[in-house]
């Protein structure tokens, strides 16, 4: 990993015929699981998805997007209450987690060993894309991977080996993030000057000329 | 880094007096902010807590943890679709995003943004803890915060440079968190076995005894 690994790394959409091993897999996801976790309850599955035709099934889902298919293997990282509260129920403790707080407690945790993993994987050669279909039609996706009660699927990656990186999308400035103390809130010369370098790029015109669009907003 | 960063990071809750300045906060924040985003929207906005008397109005929200009034800064990352929506009203465009599946979505993006944020400050030799309590008292905090309306605060870090690295708190092996192709739920058998070595553990045993409890579920 270099310096600028975090700066240079893009999103792959493209990956080469090279799988990606059950071993590999294993150590990807052993590396990941060490990232922060609240109170140490993993609250999250992992489900592999390489079947040719489970991920046609899974296809319709993500709107037909080209990388279900064409990854190696496709992920589908869920929030899971299922396997805690079995161990509690065996161990003689009273779970008590059927409720929001908890879907949200579950929800931060998944989400949190996505990224990991998808950090890991980059930082070893492979490279990985998300998709943000999974939300939207999660009760196909999850009769398709047969998940039982408590179990959420809330993010999807595809993975492989990289043909090519995505080119740099071009980010805000890092003063449009951060507010010092309190939110301070945007005024139309603040949008203007911090959406400025994002709408003057050639790939936004070219985006918002072939989508006949006035703005790319 | 090392070839073993991602196996060895660990959750830091004590930080010397260094303090962490403006440009290293902002250098960490142009590293993260090249993490996957959804559509590339960055729908997220990060709050930096150093005033001592902030820390001590956000501490009762967090259950007055020690890190909150501890650390060099603290860190409330929102969900922002406030910035956003400014932007596509001064570009004429129709918003849209007044509805559940946009706060779910700005809610992965924000995690998504905090957990990089998280593994870049440790890869540059800071150390961060999450505080699990954010959502728990959201209004409080954006009542402190001045959060206008469509941004809700998600996760919190408390950051700084590390006394020490908490001990390794032990995770499931990864046969319990992959699933090939469909879910297998937990026999009983597996549950045993999967939080057998966590139960077994020094630091778990002393745990169930000191809060008088008879298992760690």
């Amino acid at each position: 990993m270099t310096d600028n690994f975090f700066r240079e790394r893009r999103t792959v959409r493209q990956y080469t015929d090279r799988p990606v091993t059950d071993d590999t897999l294993r150590d990807l996801v052993e590396q990941a699981a060490n990232a922060p976790t609240t109170g140490n309850m993993q609250l999250y599955s992992l489900i592999v998805t390489r079947d040719p035709a489970m991920k046609r099934a899974l296809s319709p889902a993500h709107f037909g997007q080209p990388q279900v298919e064409g990854c190696s293997v496709l992920l589908t990282f869920c929030a899971d209450f299922n396997r805690f509260v079995k161990w509690c129920e065996a161990s003689d403790a009273e779970p008590g987690y059927d409720n929001l707080q908890s879907l949200v407690t579950a929800f931060i945790d998944v989400v949190i060993f996505a990224q990991q993993f998808c950090t890991v994987a980059e930082a070893n050669g492979l490279g990985c894309c998300y998709l943000g279909t999974t939300t939207y039609n999660a009760p196909d996706i999850a009769r398709t991977l047969k998940l039982p009660k408590r179990v959420v699927p809330v993010v999807t990656l595809s993975l492989g080996y990289p043909v090519s990186k995505c080119a740099d999308p071009g980010r805000l400035p890092v003063e449009a993030i951060i507010h010092n103390e309190t939110y301070g809130d945007y005024s139309p010369e603040d949008i203007r000057r911090i959406y400025a370098e994002k709408e003057g790029r050639a790939d936004s015109k070219g985006f918002v000329e072939e989508n006949g669009k006035k703005t790319l907003a």
